[in-house]
């Protein structure tokens, strides 16, 4: 049976699995990233871990076909180079020459947004659809793009920046120095900050009782607000599923994709979060639902979307 | 020689020329549309007008390979049939099969602007590149978004309604419904409404002696009064720069492709407009200019683009 190795590299953590040709995890683990070491130590530990866990699910090396990898920040896929990562304090570095030459198999790479799309694509929720968008929604907003089921990256990778789409010029300043950015107003982090702007503007509000010091506001307590049927947080929903609408609308008018998948710590709201934002999202699609409509739905395969697409990407690549 | 066919279909006239595979027009034609009869007598027009002029240009039966189409509207390329065209008042008209079966050649259709795209892509301004975005700044936006040398349609075609994308949420009022597209900022019939908002505001401005009737105000006002010294026309200018700006950014920071096309009676200004809206995409750029560059240019081939994407479009379904 062929397999292949794929691997979440984080800030923290490094994830990896053994993946059948179907998408199935065979074994995982995790090591910690301890990521201010020279890469070349950080890539032996990558290598040795697929080495481990390939040994611990009983493939043998004929078997183990090539290994992927879904790293942060601008990935120069085509060589295998992460050109530049916040995360990790990295510049320039070819990751994947030297994990594969430690392995003597190929390894390819990609972003660790544009991993986990394909894997959602591939054995998650949107795996009946040629075309999907994974969107995460957490301390940014980052995606990736699936086209007839294969990632589409742009130029030198660098294309898929779907957080970084202005939905209100000259509004909300975002990290990467627009205005108006649909992360600045439909990540986590924007959640937060509309939740505590509206908290402050609402002395009356009951999320001053669910969170009574405004500090630790996080990308829950307005669906914990709205749940307790609180009005402020009724309407600090109600403008996140707006904005976030906007933005998954652009989207879908400009890809219209089969599939539009949200991940993310804040997608935990499930239907709340869901149910109204396919009203609004049904709305703003250009020539209406009937003729090529957009399913809109949320990720199954959490934490592992991105070991089991950059698995993915390696079976794909080697085809 | 392999020829083919491409075919503009418009609401006043159909385009009609005989391209090489090279994308080299050896002969071209136009006649009336007269869209108000049956759709029949309209494809039998058109597969005569492929008989003549591949008669006028010495193609035998034999090196004319297949026809392509550009149409307004949503099209099904799938089967070939126009699903809704506004300009042409049809509905579900299957336009493809029916010259098919007049002229014993396959037929491939697709919508005017991406059939314009991919002949700027294949022949034109773009044709260096793999990756190109085709904008037409006209009565509305439209556009059309080739991905390694290929249409992307999205599914069912329904893609690539860059016009339709919001730039401002809750602003200008579009025809689509939504509020605050790149369309209701970006297009002539924006720039004109801008121009006159300005001209209502400012009794002063040059742009009055310009245009003393505002009903007759058009594209090309604003930039008459800019090059007349005027401090009204100069702000019109500077703000309509900047919203398409915001809208190019988005398509570049999400696509990321090599080069964007700017069509329309609009780029008549030429470097007036180019110049600093290249400073201020390339400001917008995620990740900076350095290392994926996006070129912005004005299209070449004027109004041959969309026949001589449609017959590229036939040389590439048939390849």
């Amino acid at each position: 049976m062929n397999c292949y190795a794929g691997i979440d590299l984080g800030g923290t953590f490094i994830k990896c699995g053994i993946v059948d040709e179907k998408g199935n995890i065979l074994v995982k683990d995790q090591i910690p990233t301890e990521k201010d070491r020279p890469y070349e130590e950080i890539a032996a530990n990558m290598a040795n871990l697929v080495k481990a866990l390939a040994a611990r699910a009983n493939i043998s090396q004929n078997e183990l076909k090539a290994v992927g990898i879904g790293a942060p920040g601008t990935i120069d896929s085509k060589n295998g180079v992460i050109v530049y990562s916040n995360n990790i304090d990295w510049k320039d570095v070819p990751l994947g020459p030297a994990i594969s030459k430690k392995l003597d198999l190929p390894v390819f790479i990609t972003n660790d947004a544009n991993a986990a799309a394909l894997g959602e694509s591939f054995a998650g929720a949107a795996k009946k659809y040629a075309g999907s968008i994974f969107i995460t929604l957490g301390t940014g907003v980052g995606g990736g793009i699936v086209i007839d089921h294969t990632l589409f990256e742009g130029n030198r990778s660098a294309g898929a920046e779907i957080g970084h789409m202005v939905i209100r010029a000259g509004g909300e300043k975002c990290t990467c120095g627009r205005k108006g950015c649909f992360e600045a107003y439909a990540s986590a982090t924007a959640l937060i900050r509309q939740t505590k702007a509206a908290m402050m503007k609402h002395p009356e509000s009951e999320l001053w009782k669910i969170c009574p010091n405004i500090e630790n506001v996080n990308g829950k307590t307005a669906f914990d607000g709205l749940a307790a049927g609180d009005k402020t947080a009724e309407k600090v929903i109600k403008n996140y599923i707006g904005w976030l609408a906007e933005g998954i609308a652009n989207l879908a008018n400009v890809f219209r994709p089969n599939a539009i998948v949200l991940g993310g710590g804040v997608c935990a709201a499930g239907d709340t979060l869901l149910t109204p934002l396919k009203r609004k999202v049904n709305r703003l699609l250009y020539g209406g639902t009937k003729y090529a409509p957009v399913k809109l739905m949320i990720a199954q395969l959490g934490n592992d979307a991105g070991l089991v697409g950059a698995a993915h990407l390696a079976q794909q690549n080697l085809l």
